[in-house]
């Protein structure tokens, strides 16, 4: 698939994604063993997304780094535009970013921008949004975030604290600068054309609210990324500091990392719900996840499989945490050891596993729902 | 000045305004005697700028009498974009806008976009248009609205039920649209590009909280309709009807019809401001109000006057409510019997009259201003 396109933009990913060309194209670093370093003398261990370059790439964590050190601690924003049922792949950076606050001791701000999705689906009312809103934070609480150190901003109910913020960012950046950024033409409707600055303000609000400059630290998807490109030549225009960031690598869909470019919640046979039940993930995997393995189980035990294609092996570099267990599993199935049906049942029981418990957790958090709110 | 340009948009008006063209250009009724006559059944009276059609043209003002008379009240929706202090020119719509609310006795929402010219104008800061909201804000209070039939929208304090509002308009809107409507260029920022659906909101926002379709009636200067045309092609898409709407001409400047096109509270001695002293009003208007008189008095006695284009009188038609002592003047200037010394003087004492009792209003409006806020 060399020199195929792909896409990614907060709107589409698609193709077989390049994350090297990605860092280039997008300007941001590749996080180094060196940052590994430095973060780990903070927190002890790595994260395995971290040791697994699953984040990959930041803007300015040494900046981060260098403040915390001063004793300038940051908070976390990070969030999720509400449009259907959370997958797992959704859960990917709000894990990382749980560990971020647990090892730094520092307050989230978790955006739900509900009017997002909204503006760019024909078909989704601000009552869906509301719905998955919801539904979504659930999972967020399910991960364990505390109520103590973490805020939902709700776009449309919080537009009382936020608008007024968003409009000095937006006085700040012309009809041209989206245009570039989104690719958008003059038939964009002006709500979304408006969003990016909705999507800037939780990276300085409670700079606002606290009425001092307080760094910020971003974890998310890599197709976020152009936001923050905008909002962090502007945030310093009006008194704030340039959010860092910090991005990481989409879960790929079921059908494999060549022809999606991450999973996706409206195409329910390259997803796995965070809802799913044992069953349906039993089956959801043994039907579609595509296998890097050979046609023959005699072939197999010969060549070998294919780990680097293979989703279920993929997919265990996101969940499995311990990296022996990873490694024997890689060695194995390359060597032909491993069957890809043996494969994916270490798969589906991981992942059983996990989300009996994340349903467990879920069911909870509609008791605590609202602490989360801002009044 | 015959085949001279003039410009009229929410953002600029300049140059001789012809109002027969604008009712053309604008595609708005021109308000004949059948609808006078109409109002009137309901009024008793007609008000002196309905007489004089200082209110001079309309969109379905027809079907909100068709809706009053079936017993389906109207509410009126006008405003106040805060920039600076208030000069006389901003108080007609709003005097009219009372007498309608007083004569069918209906809610008004009045709306103050503080976001607006924070949007348009590069050295307006948010603190500004707060510190003028609230001046502003003590000049429609000072007119006799009651705080039970009179809601205060402020965009950014009440963007908590505004935002999510104006995002279904949003929706709707494209840049194509608003380019085409306001004249933008692609530099244009994108709150300015949003803000349109800000101002259609107070036209249904009271059908959301009643949770019933009411009918909207808005009373504003005519450079005001381009945003509402717009909007009235989008509400009933949202699910209510289309705003109602009656337009007014502008009280000229200072410097007279030929130049300016409407009072501008940024060029000071162009204006009169609702707090200035009685000596200040004398003064503006003896030493800059554009006269319709001859050269000499000599001459004056000989040729008379031109009243159409005297300033002085000009204002009359707007602050001296009595037909006949307007008749009198008309004919005493153009005859030469009334000098302009003497009509300014009739002007002043009139003016300075009305701003005294004004004045004490104000002052009175400020222990009552929290009354008409949202909470």
């Amino acid at each position: 698939m060399e020199g195929k396109k792909f896409v990614v933009t907060p709107w589409e990913v698609k193709g077989k994604i390049d994350y090297d060309k990605l860092i280039k194209k997008f300007g941001v670093e590749a996080i180094d063993d060196k940052l590994l370093k430095r973060i780990q003398n903070h927190t002890g261990e790595l994260h395995h997304f971290l040791r697994r370059k699953i984040f990959f790439a930041h803007r300015d964590l040494n900046w981060i780094l260098d403040e915390y050190e001063k004793g300038n601690k940051f908070f976390l924003y990070t969030g999720r535009a509400p449009s259907g049922k959370n997958h797992i792949g959704h859960l990917v950076p709000w894990m990382f970013t749980k560990w971020l606050q647990d090892k730094f001791d520092v307050e989230l701000w978790f955006q739900f921008p509900d009017e997002e999705k909204f503006l760019f689906k024909e078909n989704l009312s601000l009552e869906d949004t509301e719905r998955y809103t919801y539904d979504n934070a659930l999972d967020v609480i399910a991960l364990g975030f505390k109520p103590e150190k973490t805020k939902f901003l709700i776009d449309t109910k919080n537009a009382g604290l936020m608008y007024k913020e968003a409009l000095k960012v937006a006085k700040r950046i012309t009809f041209s600068t989206v245009k570039a950024a989104f690719g958008f033409t003059n038939e964009q409707n002006i709500g979304a054309i408006f969003y990016t600055a909705m999507q800037a303000v939780p990276s300085f609000l409670p700079s606002v609210i606290k009425n001092k400059k307080i760094p910020c630290l971003i974890p998310h998807a890599i197709d976020q990324d152009p936001h923050f490109r905008i909002s962090r030549d502007v945030i310093p225009k009006i008194g704030f500091y340039k959010p860092a960031s910090i991005q990481c690598r989409f879960l790929p869909g079921l059908g494999g990392m060549l022809e999606e470019g991450k999973m996706s919640a409206s195409e329910k046979q390259t997803a796995i719900y965070v809802t799913d039940d044992e069953t349906t993930v039993t089956k959801k995997i043994n039907k579609y996840a595509f296998s890097g393995g050979q046609a023959t189980v005699e072939e197999h035990r010969k060549i070998g499989g294919n780990p680097d294609v293979d989703i279920s092996y993929q997919w265990l570099t996101f969940f499995e945490e311990d990296d022996r267990k990873l490694e024997n599993i890689y060695n194995d199935y390359k060597s032909g050891k491993l069957l890809t049906g043996e494969l994916k049942t270490i798969l589906i029981e991981k992942l059983n596993k996990f989300l009996k418990e994340h349903q467990k957790k879920r069911e909870k958090a509609k008791k605590v729902y609202d602490k989360f709110l801002i009044k």
